[in-house]
């Protein structure tokens, strides 16, 4: 599971020339109605001279958009000539997901953010992962990969990082949130890993680089708010870094964090039917305390079921969709946050 | 288009028998996997003695769920022996769009609320409109269709009704309008029509009959706001028919209602790409002011199109999914309403 | 919802000219990948001075084989110098469904033996429907329509006609029920009508041609002992027109004849689940007695739901798939026959 | 089948305003992703005083593209202080085809040359055909509807028109078909009716305007030979009509006219597998002569099938796709042209 | 291919407590309707102090039934009060083929059956065999995979093992077929393994497991013989392995046990078509005996392909779909069991 | 990535035996449908005594016809007496894709060429792969692979091989290109590797194998020309490899041979819109010369974007479908061809 092999994708932009640059990722892909063509994977690069690296990437699932539209932004707004160091931003990582407004690729099926650090010689949406893991991450001193809640959760806005075993890489992972601005924010605890496969943070975090992320909202849609966010914390992050000058910093009020751990922080439905949130993100609430009712309308006449709290804690999001199956994610809970993991 | 013809459609109920009764409408589909099976569309009838009728319909749009939570509430709260006429509770017209969680039939892909008032011989979502039509309006009084904004739309809830040339009925349709209790009401204006197609309310209105509409919130999730709404709604509807005896209203508010008539009301898309909304549901706006931008990660260094509001007006709704096809509706602004229509 | 019309399909054979002729009907269909080609459906005619004209049809439903092949059999054995009269074969009726091995056809989605008399600008299937109603029913004097259970049912092979208003035309066609052989037969109640579209059967009724159909096995397969029974069946019907000389009957049991009415004489499934089947096709079963259990697998836990028959009967067939949806009709019974209808 | 009832599509342009106009047809279409939109079918007018109109539609099918290149160019560069009367351009006609390639639509799956004059009230398609029959077509004095081979055909570049019972008009037509100026035409004799379904040229010869057709290429893709006679062929149009002055006439060779009747024009497959063409659109040949061998490479041991051409002629087109079925069209024939019909 | 990596599947049930539990493997499944979901499959455990483990598992394939009624059955009615050891239920193992009732899955399109031991990281079906091999199998001392003819298939009721290198597993596998009391059973050879991929029970195997399979019916229904055939089956091999007292065992006649070798025993289609058999499940066979009849009701005038039996032998299955494709397997034969393998 | 494990799938035929024959290879797949059966892909052998061995194949992408058609040929016209050493023909390698003629299989969705060597326990198409690799190419002295465009592209037709390190094996595959007699041929560059997937050619020459292609037409259909290039060819090549002798050689043009290297070998689409080609293939250009318009129908009045070629050349293919999304191959030029690659 290294990255030694090269990836053969082909990359428009030159990442180590001055200047802004944009083009195209080339990731060739061989189909019945295209025999020789590529997918174009936008990439912007500004670089000013020696400096630090930030890395921001967005449409990891194509359907979270807050962070697609901040870093069109950024990629608009920057001015080459203000930074120092370089900023590599990457808005439609899994560019056929985010065409279709899917989490994951309709080329392949994969949900990008699961299969790092991808394969060189794999499907479409290894290729991707790979690309990222084997160039982009090596050359960053910060990842910042932003994600909302797509399709299926509404978050309240918030970033996130996770728990690492390096304490000075975990106080700089801290140090980057709370530069970021968000009012909210979450720690993973380590029993959040992902087996052999990783997602992209991890691959980052395994380099030993500094990673954040994000949730912005979510339901589909775009968050007005979550947008507001994420186009001042990506500004804020490059002045954490120094790539802007400190006069570029928003003024952000204080991170309050909370921590994410085992499985009592999730309400998963117990059968199926339609989702009645019993809470909405944003609220506290108590273990024991009603989470949902699931009704069945096709038998309007039998008695909902019902999903309790399992533990006290703070609703970072709930599951958007009304039809619903056994097993789905109703809500999660953040908890109190232990800096020591 | 009269509804003469006999529904094939088999019902278990008795709509002259007192008391509570549940069971399926049995409509036949002859299909692949089940030659001589029915779709089994839930009904349940309640009646006590002579009376008013009241007919309430949910799941006309399949992913549309306050209504039908509303209506499994009423299914199994309201006690026969309490009431005086005869209340008829469709919760899930679509039946098959309803399971599916999908605004049309997945069955034959039709929208059950563009083909009224159906064909007895056509294909399954014609056949229920047909069943509606001929067996269930001509017995109501009153008919509440309760939709919600579904996958695509976003509503503040609201109620609404129609324009009729009746100036009694169209009376009688803003009292019970009124009744319902939303906060925030609408009447679309004569110009709403759908030419030879109806809705499940034109049939209604067609025949002189008192007919109410919802919109309770959307984006294909459930909200707790408009369901308390739904289920006030539908109970102080039938205080106001009779049906419930005047100590089981339910305190509301006034009812703000809004006028809705022309193109000038709605915002369309001017390109594809994904929707930055500028204005929420809920907030007033005027001529001129921006309403959107649409934005196109997949060429980030693309500038955005932008769209903007046409007249004054209260935002009834915005669309709800990122990304957006030219031609799809932004916005709906409810303007002044003039009981003249 | 006359044929007056001119079919737009075009016909290989000459229907007054004495021979074998084999060719096929052109349905012209217009497709993204054939934009002037046509459905070759094939057609056998034998024809030898005037006489009777026989026409028989299968592949109505195209999952259901045994009249197929029996038709097969029937086009390749008959010496056309041996007949007096005509026979028109017609072995894949709905064409595009029987190459696909599909009840409905794979094109359109319709089930041909729902839309007759069809129309001759509609879609693939109705131009089917259209060209058997105006073209091949008006010529013949019997018409048999071969069908089977198809993939959801299993039948235990028997013959059958409709109770018909007419008691000549009835009394002819428990004539030529008895002159097929089958074992077993049921004649169909007044109250089985279909509305406005008919079957094929009800075409033919309609114009006082005798009509007979069957039903000869099913679950998806070909059953010897149904096959056996066509292949006899369809000659021994060649021979009671006098078409074939008597020489050429082969000998039969008497029919057994049920009688098929209402709604009790069905039984269907109260849930979705897996069902286990609790009689078997050519059993007696008493009113009370327990038919199916209905499982869920998925909730092992769970006590599966029960179905009893609701009248006393004969086993005509049962559902053939475990997988089963509520209101999936899981076994239709067979009463006593009353000539008198 | 009149046009009497109000089209819903509505409109962006103003057809009696002078100068150039573009905007939509917005053709309201509520689907699960979008409840109020529109499909934004692009219409351009120019006009510049009274005098004749020009009606020129191509997209009919979405897979034909000639047409629609010529139509841009039209839609360009025209100058409306140039043209005298009115030309209204309607580059994609099915326009979810177009978008998709397709020669049929993506939303209903129908054909729109198929269906004409369309409903009001029916799917998507038929409410294009019906706004063309009832808005377009009645403004119209002349209707050139740009056709090529589609992904199925492959057409050598030609005009057409069908024979009209109406000597005048037929002679108007002949006269238009000489002033476009392809190097082909063909004229389709009567036989070539569809019944109660019309094409959009049928509509228009029915109210007795003056209607043209193309077939311009074909085999899915753009033809530069194709292209260059249609650019040439509008533009020679206008000119004939008197809405462009003479001096814009381009020179073009004489027409050659060939006629094209019965089924003997027609070559299909008499089996299904891999057509290996032995003519090629452009050449002459015999009643008897080799037409193509259809090949089975599964069973690569068995001989190919043959067919022939059943009479002399003129190979206007050509099938383009090897994977072929019985009953696929392989060529068609021009044969002589009779101007007695 | 060692399963020492970690499952990420969560598992309700503890294997190491007494009593009856049932809970749910939770595999987790990102998808774009559930970012955060499982799919729960259902798991039962009984346990009742120190003694040996009898694995059952059914729903391998989703359209095979016998054994997954049976589990739900073994699953209600045993008493943990009343076994010594532990017995572990896993009815729907390929939980999203047997809720779709497909062999199968629908998320991945794999067939769990083929690709043993899985993978931690791999798809959804990947994983399910992951956790069967190391986590479930190893805890077993018997391993029962309860299979039926599936959709495609039709057994008459047999229980099968495989012959092992191994003498003394082999013994005692041939041990529990005859405990188990199907009255026909079949021992399958050594050729039959499947490269690098195994069977649930090649991996049971391999590990010296007892392993066992049925095959109980097919046709995708419930037969009524085989039901009964695997709840008398599994509750006697209970006995055999002592976790239920000897009182319980059920009487069953002696096991006919064949041997399954070779490419001779299979019958393939030589062609496409609709499938007639001319031998059916229990029958005796000769070689050269004729074993079906491929018609094509496409082209009824030509005559069919023929296939024969190979060798002699025992028919334990047919297939069941008429249509049919030239490699489908027809018809297996069982031969002499020679018990040295 | 060596081919030491066994394939699974089994071969009809004997290779080391003399005659033709004819037969299949039988590849196991076990569906929904069809439990036990094989793919059957055709295989034709011809041997006559000791000698080199040639292998064909064709239909590697199964929507490149020529070589299917003159594979065919060959198979039934090569008398095996007149031989000397052996021929083994493949005509449709990627069989279910030759048979829905798509470019990819519809079973899994894969490029065969782009998978070898494939896998003996992969999906379907990963095993015909790995079948080819290990039992057809090790037997071989010369591989020829017969392509042409496929559906997205139309090539003039040409031969090819590829650059190869070793320069004795090098000169043979420029002999053998040259003996196939093409009136074009080009060599790929040692850049146009593709990691570590390789194609079938490529498997061939890491073993030192002579190996030679074909771009025989395409657009989906069959060239004439191209196939009367690949009938000669593949006659000439048995005669230069001595499998046939001098006398058969069919006399052929001089090949032209050109140079095939990097990206700027190829012009891709800058945006997406309907393709106009401004070069076609045959044609000699200039760098900076216009070689496509990309235009938009969905908004007539935009311009159209615009493709220029980056350097001089051949046209050797250009795209064919109109439609086109950015990234898509439009053009491919040969260059000088410089022996020393």
């Amino acid at each position: 599971m290294s990255e030694t092999r090269k990836s053969r994708v082909l990359c428009d932009v030159d990442f180590d020339r001055d200047g802004r640059q944009t083009g195209f990722l080339r990731l060739f892909h061989s189909s019945h109605v295209s025999a020789y063509g590529f997918l174009p994977i936008p990439i912007v690069v500004l670089r000013n001279g020696e400096g630090p690296t930030a890395l921001f990437v967005s449409g990891n699932h194509g359907d979270e958009y807050e962070g697609q539209l901040a870093l069109c932004g950024l990629a608009q707004s920057l001015d080459p000539e203000r930074i120092r160091g370089r900023v590599i931003i990457l808005p439609t990582a899994n560019y056929p997901a985010a065409l279709a407004g899917n989490r994951v690729s309709p080329v392949d099926n994969l949900n990008l953010n699961r299969i790092f650090p991808g394969d060189p010689d794999g499907s479409v949406t290894e290729q991707i992962a790979y690309f990222i893991s084997s160039e982009l991450i090596p050359r960053a001193d910060l990842v910042c990969d932003l994600h909302s809640g797509g399709s299926s959760l509404l978050y309240t806005p918030c970033s996130l990082t996770n728990h690492v075993a390096d304490p000075d890489l975990f106080r700089r992972q801290i140090a980057a949130l709370r530069a970021f601005g968000a009012p909210l924010g979450y720690v993973q605890g380590r029993a959040q890993g992902q087996g052999g496969n990783l997602t992209l943070g991890g691959v980052a975090e395994r380099r030993g680089i500094v990673t954040l992320g994000t949730e912005l909202g979510g339901a589909g849609a775009v968050s007005a708010e979550g947008l507001a966010i994420a186009r001042r914390g990506v500004r804020n992050l490059l002045v954490h870094l120094g790539i802007l000058p400190e006069t570029e910093r928003e003024p952000a009020e204080e991170t309050r964090i909370y921590g994410l751990g085992g499985q009592d922080h999730f309400v998963y439905a117990p059968e199926g039917g339609v989702f009645e949130p019993l809470a909405e993100p944003g609220e506290t609430v108590r273990a024991g305390q009603p989470a949902a009712r699931i009704h069945t309308p096709e038998t309007p006449w039998a008695p909902p079921a019902e999903a309790v709290f399992a533990r006290d804690g703070f609703v970072l999001c709930k599951r958007q969709p009304g039809r619903t199956l056994r097993g789905d994610c109703l809500y999660v809970l953040g908890g109190a946050f232990t800096p020591s993991g």
